[in-house]
C-alpha cells in the first residue's frame, strides 16, 4: 500500500482490443492500487493491474448499474487513503461518459488527477470501415453526438445535419429509427450511413448501407448496443459501400456488393 | 527485406508524446521497412523503427512542403516491392490530414491497408485543460472542424454554433481574429475558449478565456500553430478558468487566476 498522498487516473481504455491501449494507459495501470471498471471496457484489461484491487462499477443505460454517486465516493475514499486509483472508461474518457462530475468531485477534494486518452470507438468505427471520418471532398469536420436523452438531452438534428460534417452517434441504436427519420427531414434520403458495433473489438460487426435504410437494416440485421452509427458522403468511401453508393459517386467496376453489407470482423 | 507482398500502414502518431502511442502503434513501427513521416508527427518516433529507411515527408500547411501525389507515389512504389511501408501522420490519421485520398489511390494498387488509430490533438487539449469534451450539464456533443480554406472550404459556423455542440477547431491558428467574429455573430461573448497549443507534447501551452477575447488574448500571448481552438461551455469547467467565468457559473471561493490564464506543461 502507498502511504503518499493518493491519486486518481481517469484511463481510456480505447475501443475493445488491448492493443488499442495507449503506453501511458498501460504504465498507469501498472502502478495502479485499485482499478474501478467500466463495463464497457475490456475485462481484460485487469491483467494489465495484476497487483491491483479490482472493482466492477459497470453502468449500461438502462440495466440496474452502480450509481454514479458511489463511483465518485469510491474513488474518492480509496484516493484519500493515499492508493493511486485508476478509473478505467472505455473508448476516451472526455467523451461522453460522465468525466465532468467525476473531475469536479475530485478537485473538491483537493486530490491529484491525472487523464489518459484513448481512441473513441467513433474513430475505431472509421478504421473498421476503412474511411476518413472528414474526407475533404466531402465535409470540412466530424460532429460526435450522443443520442441517451437522460445524460445530454435530445440533439439538434437539424442543426447537425445543416453543418454537413460528418455525423458520429453514439449509444443510439434504441433509438436508431427516431434518429434516421429526424436525420431523413434534412439530409438526403441516399446519404451513406453505418453502423459498427463492437468497433475495435473481436466481436466487430459493421453495416453499410444508406439513410432511408438504415434503421430497417441495422435492426433487421441484429445490430444492437454498444455501437457508433455513422452518417455522411464521406462513409460512403468506404470500398465495401453497396454497388449502389459506388455508382453515385461515378465509380464503374466495383466490386458488386449486395446494398445490405453485413460484416464480420475476421 | 521482406520479399511477400507488401503492405502500407496508416499509423496514428497521436498529439505528440511517445507515450501516447498505442501499442499497435509499436508493433506497426517495429515492423516497418520503410517509415515516412509526417512533420507534425514527433521526430523521437523513428526510434521505435531502428531498422526501418525513414523518409520525412512534412506538409505544413503554407510552407514548402512535399507535394501529396509525391507521398502517394511514394507509399504504392514501396508497398508494391513488397515491403512493409508505415505512413505516420500526427494525431489520428482519420481525423483530416487526406486519408481519404491516401486510401483510394492504396485500394485502386491492389495493396493491403491496415489502419492503427491515435489520439487527435483534440482529446489532448481537453485533457491538458482537464475538462470533458461533453459535460452534460452544457453539451449532446462535440464537432471537430477544420479552419484550413484550402482543404475543406470554409465550415459553416452559424450552423455550428446552432448545434450548441463543444467546437474543436483545427488549423485556425491563422485565421483566429475571422473565426472568432464569425462564431460571435451566433454565441454569446462570454462563452467559455481556450487554445492549447503543442497538446499532449513537451512544449504544451494552453489559454483559457471568453470568445469576445480569444483572438487578442491568444495572439497577445504569442500562441500560434499548431493548436487546436476550443469553444464552448463546457471548456468553462477546467479548474483552470479565470475567476469571471468562475463566478457566472455560480462557483464561490475559487483560485482567483487573472482573466488571461496561459500555462505552460510543467
Amino acid at each position: 500500500m502507498n502511504t503518499d498522498t493518493g491519486k486518481v487516473t481517469l484511463l481510456s481504455a480505447g475501443p475493445g482490443e488491448l492493443d488499442l491501449l495507449t503506453l501511458k494507459a498501460v504504465k498507469a495501470l501498472a502502478a495502479a492500487d485499485v482499478v474501478l471498471l467500466d463495463d464497457l471496457a475490456n475485462p481484460d484489461i485487469v491483467t494489465l493491474a495484476p497487483q491491483a484491487r479490482v472493482i466492477r462499477v459497470g453502468k449500461r443505460g438502462g440495466c440496474r448499474s452502480t450509481p454514479q454517486a458511489f463511483i465518485e465516493r469510491l474513488m474518492r475514499r480509496y484516493a484519500l487513503k493515499g492508493l493511486h486509483v485508476v478509473r478505467v472508461k472505455g473508448g476516451d474518457a472526455l467523451l461522453f461518459g460522465r468525466a465532468g462530475e467525476e473531475l469536479a468531485v475530485l478537485r473538491d477534494a483537493g486530490l491529484a488527477v491525472e487523464i489518459v486518452n484513448g481512441i473513441s470507438s467513433g474513430f475505431a468505427a472509421a478504421a473498421a470501415l476503412g474511411v476518413s471520418l472528414t474526407h475533404r471532398r466531402h465535409c470540412h469536420g466530424v460532429s460526435f453526438v450522443t443520442a441517451h436523452t437522460e445524460d445530454h438531452g435530445e440533439p439538434d438534428w437539424a442543426a447537425l445535419a445543416a453543418t454537413r460534417t460528418t455525423l458520429a452517434i453514439y449509444m443510439g441504436m434504441r433509438r436508431i429509427d427516431g434518429i434516421a427519420a429526424a436525420l431523413l427531414a434534412h439530409l438526403p434520403a441516399d446519404t451513406p450511413a453505418a453502423v459498427v458495433q463492437w468497433a475495435g473489438g473481436i466481436d466487430e460487426r459493421r453495416l453499410l448501407t444508406r439513410l432511408d435504410r438504415l434503421a430497417a437494416d441495422a435492426l433487421g440485421a441484429g445490430f444492437g448496443s454498444p455501437a457508433v452509427i455513422l452518417v455522411g458522403d464521406a462513409v460512403g468511401e468506404s470500398a465495401e459501400a453497396p454497388c449502389w453508393e459506388r455508382e453515385r459517386r461515378g465509380e464503374q467496376g466495383g466490386k458488386m456488393l449486395p446494398a445490405l453489407s453485413v460484416v464480420r470482423a475476421a
